[in-house]
């Protein structure tokens, strides 16, 4: 089972259209819900009146800051700080900002009253970038706020005291950054830049919420994290977690987008003051306005010895976190250390700062900050090695992390296959060997790029097995199937565990009513710690088939094996099947045994030496890229001719699923590199639609794509692995605007690398400029 | 908690009419189904032609028994022989019998399209009654059988290998009845009737089956044994259980009618040729047609000493299982041991023959064929107290049954507070005292009953506990909330175990996915064996509990006790909430505890001497009643004065829902008694509908019921608990026959007793016959 590319089980469903996500179910009874946004982007709340939509046939209900305030005592949530009111209290934050919901019969009418709701704002300065927002008398976005949201949860980052629009500050500082400028032969700065950009899932955000009478609501949810969002909606409501149920369907697409509560705050309300199910659906536009990646501005200063080794390091980031915290502070905190790359740096210092603007909230995105940070420093290794004269490929080899060496946070790198990926995409890619027949109009390059990336810790995950009466097994894990082939790769790993059939084995959907606990399905996570919480189940279970079957086999448990979906007396062929033990065992022809497995990063340390702490990482992923592409100098097109990507998965557990996420990724990685921004013109987007916003098509794509799978065994993954869901979306940016400087000599600092910006260096070029 | 009469969890839902029943339920896509029934009682099916029908706009699919054979290799099914088809392969047996079901996009389509349906058939001889069914040369309905559908439980009655009308028989033979009758100074025979009646749940029999494209189902069902569902549901598609998932939603009534597949199969054969979701819903006409309570002929002789000792005692029933087996069987068993009564008997036979007729099948209903033998057993009683002379009462407890007593199969009788229930229905029913005030044409009188029953043996129960990291508890266990209470009796167990507030816990439907296996919800066993279970739960709950306080608190397990929803080290204030206990054991705020328990009742035995054996009923019920009426002599018309009934709880958990349980047995009890009757004419049903078939309204019942709650505790139930869903249905219609023949020194023998019944009497006395 285990390194077989086993295919999705979920396979038919998702290709012939079945799949039941959020916004395809409906329950008995159910309004829709429309949301009234804030068209300004900063403005006082002085009145909001919905009697006249209130009034309206078809209109059950409509919840705004009044009502809002009546339903709950702390009407705030969010993953870090609870700074965003689920609808606006006394103030709107950007154009986009929900003011007021209403439910209705049917959509048209919802839609229809938003109109009828009478809004008085009084317009306040707005600020759109964070530099601006940093400056002495900008308006300040938000008062003074509570502490991080889970103290318990380890938040090293500073939150200031002083109301300024500082969300948090991320900082490392380790050995003696002057002292290592100093011994520099050559010291480097340069600042590159990302624009807001969204995930741009297939499914919108979507939401229904169902009261009942007696005191219990169910939701489902476009959630990557149900647990989090019945955390939240608890909190909000004041109501024990048992009372609320979060059931995650299969995700139509995350990214990051719906890791954390979206709409289910609004359809919540709106239900429980309706007393009927609620239904939201985001319309594309209200998708962009909802979360976006961060727009980030990148400095790096680098000094760099003589002979190629990297002394000393300083990052200085800007992240645009928007109007709302969301999971700014640990974006910005991760791309705060990933900023100082892969490589090792005796003298080095990150600050990181996330920081409030009059745009639509930023947060997690597939990378969680290290796209916009290796787009910098990735970038800078190929200008590095031109200034130096070095093959960039050698660079890199020289300065690259390695096993039992130190990350910046402390931590000992293990099993991160930085060179095997690096050294595997050079071959690939063919580099040192000249790109194909040059065209003097269109001529080639070759880039390269490779990253380190962290994954969340610490987390947890549990998971249950259920062996029924005829040995097939019920697995319940809290593990969002959200396209990256989870629902196949967690009955695989039991069907290893306990030799069954994989056909054998039914894995239903997150319920935070029956599901144990599991942290989240975001950072690449699930295959490594949801893995290892099913193998302990598997354990688990079979210890209680041991136990059952050396009673009904006469046998000591110790002179029992447990394989292939039966219970043996060793070294002989006397046996039972899984299903007889439970027959026999429970006597009425049927029966079930509940095992249970859990598995948890808390307390796990650094494993040696002088700065032992917390880790920062219970694994490393590590990914490089390579391209190779033309540029057309008449247009400024580019056409990727051939990408290679390659990704430490630890163990591919299903390759086939391994080298579709990695495809995956780098069709992101394409988008964010030509094609996507989200833009604003005085804080008003001015293109949240997919005919203006640009998401990759088939036409984009690399002519060839090659996925390469290192294995590097990780001690302690199940069978040695670990995730390969995210890295390989870092490395495309740098190692393209590496090989366009390749081929044209040109150096591009700042995303999307469209026609126009390749056009206009080519010019500023020939112009000396 | 434990005796704390805790409203029902469910009472807004239920009185403000939102439950969610099966009916109530929609999914996406959904058709609707509708059954084309054979109108004729016994009948070869020749030909089934559904092309017309197809070409309906509208209609979707049409199962067939061509179309069943190809999608089953074994279409039939039942819950002791698979003798049913899911819809006719070559014969019908009864009238009402499906023929086939088509599934249309609304239930007009579909209704209109069965009569497109082409069906050729050839009459063949019926037979209607048990007697003339074993008679020579009977139609005979069924060819050779396989061996029961569970060879693995205990299934003790025997199956005639050649072609009859037998279903089964079950024979209980103990002493030496002929010597019995020797030693006997008085011997009476006498036969009482039943009539074939019906459970009428309000909410119809009701199934949605949702195929997925990926090899799953999903059935949502008017059901109490989710788990029996599944099983039968894989079995006829050779489908691993764990493909297969039952979902149980509140019942609105079950009673026994809803114990087994109904309507699920044709539902998921459905929507398997359609691939969409089908809801089939069964009208009230339907129901009646599906299952019924078994008409029976009881016949008792019983030899009495002349000091009023029961000597000997010989029993025959002849039960009208109609045309197929369901679960007759364990009913003519269960029903044959019963039928001797609460009584110690030295010499004793019972003989009870379940047999086949061209009627709709009969199966399990509330109290399980303890009425049907109680009537006859405890009408005689009196006509043997009145023949010796002696007092009713008196002569019961003279022969009633004692703690350790053997009952007629050999089990100790234990906790069955018979005399008890007994002396206090007397007591309360004023028993030696004049009834009230006569009237010489509306003369009054009184009568009492007693019964015992047992519990359906071995059966298993499991449950598991999620404790969430704010100290509540998510708590799912298989027992289907039917109007009994589990969905707060539960919750109670568990409060008091945990020392939590009962608002913190939550239980959801039950799921075969998640929820680990409950045999069944029925035979009044859940609060028994979910208790024990529940309880078993709570104890590995604690254990984990105290493992990781210990961990946290630096204290020794020992040293820890869990109470009042905290750790704490013995002897101090020095704790740590659940809640606690979670979040810093995890260490990121969040997580959760599983834990599973399990009751079993198989491989107990019978405690002691020389019959030892498998137990018959792992608890006992013990119930009595006293009925105090008047006779209106000119219409017949009987008017309940008072109802007094007495059960025998073992504890009380909560007296208000065991009383709520009471009373509803009561009013079951009256419109058994008074009445309920399912005609056939020829084997066509004349009265199925309430119209025509008449259930008890409020003017039917007592003008004063009176509930004794009697605590025998037992030593292994839950704080000393049983159950008390049924047994004081069957002591209903003695008391009242009882205290008609007190009133006008009257005999009846068959129910129900309609005023017709009554004059007849009367007539017939006076006129001498």
């Amino acid at each position: 089972m285990i390194g077989t590319s086993v295919p999705r089980l979920d396979g038919v469903s998702k290709l012939t259209g079945q799949v039941s996500y959020t916004i395809n179910l409906q329950v008995s009874r159910m309004l829709h819900a429309k949301i009234l946004r804030s068209k300004v982007p900063h403005a006082r709340l002085l009145r909001v009146d919905a009697s006249r939509a209130l009034k309206e046939p078809g209109v059950v209900t409509v919840l705004t800051g009044a009502e809002l305030q009546r339903l709950s005592r702390s009407p705030y949530y969010g993953p870090v700080f609870r700074d965003q009111p689920v609808v606006g209290i006394d103030r709107v934050r950007y154009a986009g900002d929900p003011i007021a919901a209403v439910a209705a019969v049917d959509e048209e009418t919802a839609e229809g009253a938003l109109g009828l709701i009478d809004v008085e704002l009084e317009d306040l300065p707005a600020v759109f970038d964070p530099e601006a927002a940093l400056a002495e008398g900008a308006p300040v976005l938000h008062g003074p706020r509570e502490g991080p949201r889970y103290p318990h949860t380890r938040m090293d980052f500073a939150v200031p005291v002083a109301e300024t629009n500082i969300c948090s500050v991320y900082r490392v500082d380790h050995g003696d950054l002057e002292q290592g400028f100093r011994e520099a032969a050559h010291v480097f700065e340069h600042t590159f830049t990302c624009p807001t950009t969204q995930h741009c899932p297939m499914e919108p955000h979507a939401a229904i919420a169902q009261p009942d009478a007696d005191g219990r609501l169910t939701v489902w949810s476009s959630t990557q994290s149900p647990f989090v969002v019945r955390a939240q909606l608890a909190e909000l409501l004041d109501w024990p977690l048992s009372r609320v149920r979060v059931i995650a369907p299969p995700l139509g697409g995350g990214y990051g987008a719906k890791l954390f509560p979206k709409t289910e705050p609004i359809a919540v309300c709106l239900a429980l003051l309706a007393g009927r199910p609620v239904k939201v659906v985001l319309t594309r536009e209200e998708v962009f306005l909802t979360l976006t990646k961060h727009a980030a501005k990148v400095t790096i200063r680098t000094g760099v010895a003589r002979d190629g080794r990297l002394l000393a390091r300083h990052a200085r980031i800007l992240w645009d976190t928007g109007a709302y915290a969301e999971n700014g502070p640990r974006v910005c905190k991760n791309g705060g250390y990933a900023s100082l790359g892969p490589y090792r740096i005796p003298h080095l210092k990150a600050e990181s700062y996330c920081v409030y603007t009059n745009k639509p909230p930023a947060g997690s995105f597939r990378g969680f900050g290290v796209s916009q940070v290796a787009w910098a420093g990735e970038s800078q290794m190929d200008l590095i090695a031109r200034e130096l004269g070095r093959d960039p490929l050698e660079l890199r080899r020289q300065n690259l992390l390695q096993e039992g060496d130190r990350f910046h946070t402390g931590d000992v790198v293990h099993s991160a296959g930085l060179r095997e990926c690096l050294d595997r995409c050079a071959a690939a890619i063919g580099w040192g060997q000249r790109p194909g027949p040059q065209d003097p109009d269109r001529p080639r390059g070759k880039g390269l790029a490779v990253i380190i990336k962290s994954t969340s810790t610490p987390t947890v995950s549990s998971a249950t097995l259920k062996l029924n009466e005829d040995g097939s097994v019920n697995l319940f894990a809290g593990t969002v199937e959200i396209g990256q082939g989870s629902s196949t790769v967690l009955p695989q790993i039991v069907a290893e565990e306990l030799g069954i059939p994989i056909g054998h084995i039914s894995l239903g959907w997150p319920d935070t009513d029956v599901t144990p606990y599991d942290s989240m399905t975001a950072s690449s996570r699930s295959t490594f710690h949801m893995g290892l919480a099913l193998r302990e189940a598997a354990e688990h279970l079979r210890q209680q088939l041991r136990t059952l079957g050396a009673d009904l086999l006469e046998a000591s448990p110790e002179a029992l094996e447990v394989r292939g979906g039966r219970v043996v007396v060793r070294g002989t062929d006397r046996g039972l099947a899984y299903g007889e033990v439970v027959r026999k065992h429970f006597g009425v022809g049927a029966g079930s045994l509940v095992a249970h497995g859990t598995y948890r990063t808390y307390g796990l340390r650094s494993r040696s030496g002088d700065r032992e702490g917390p880790l920062t990482s219970v694994f490393w992923f590590a990914s490089a890229g390579a391209a190779e592409l033309e540029v057309d100098r008449q247009t400024g097109h580019i056409r990727v001719l051939r990408y290679v990507a390659a990704v430490d998965a630890g163990k591919a557990l299903n390759p086939l699923l391994c080298e579709g996420q990695v495809r995956g990724s780098v069709v992101m990685g394409i988008g964010q590199t030509f094609h996507e921004e989200l833009a604003f013109v005085d804080g008003q987007p001015v293109n949240p639609n997919l005919l203006d916003y640009r998401l990759p098509c088939m036409l984009d794509i690399p002519e060839t794509t090659e996925v390469i799978l290192v294995e590097t065994p990780h001690r302690d993954g199940p069978y040695g692995a670990k995730g390969v869901g995210e890295p390989c979306v870092p490395p495309v940016s740098p190692a393209i605007g590496n090989a366009i400087a390749d081929a044209i000599g040109v150096r591009l600092y700042d995303l999307p690398l469209t026609p126009e910006k390749v056009l206009r260096a080519l010019r500023d070029r020939r112009s000396g400029r």
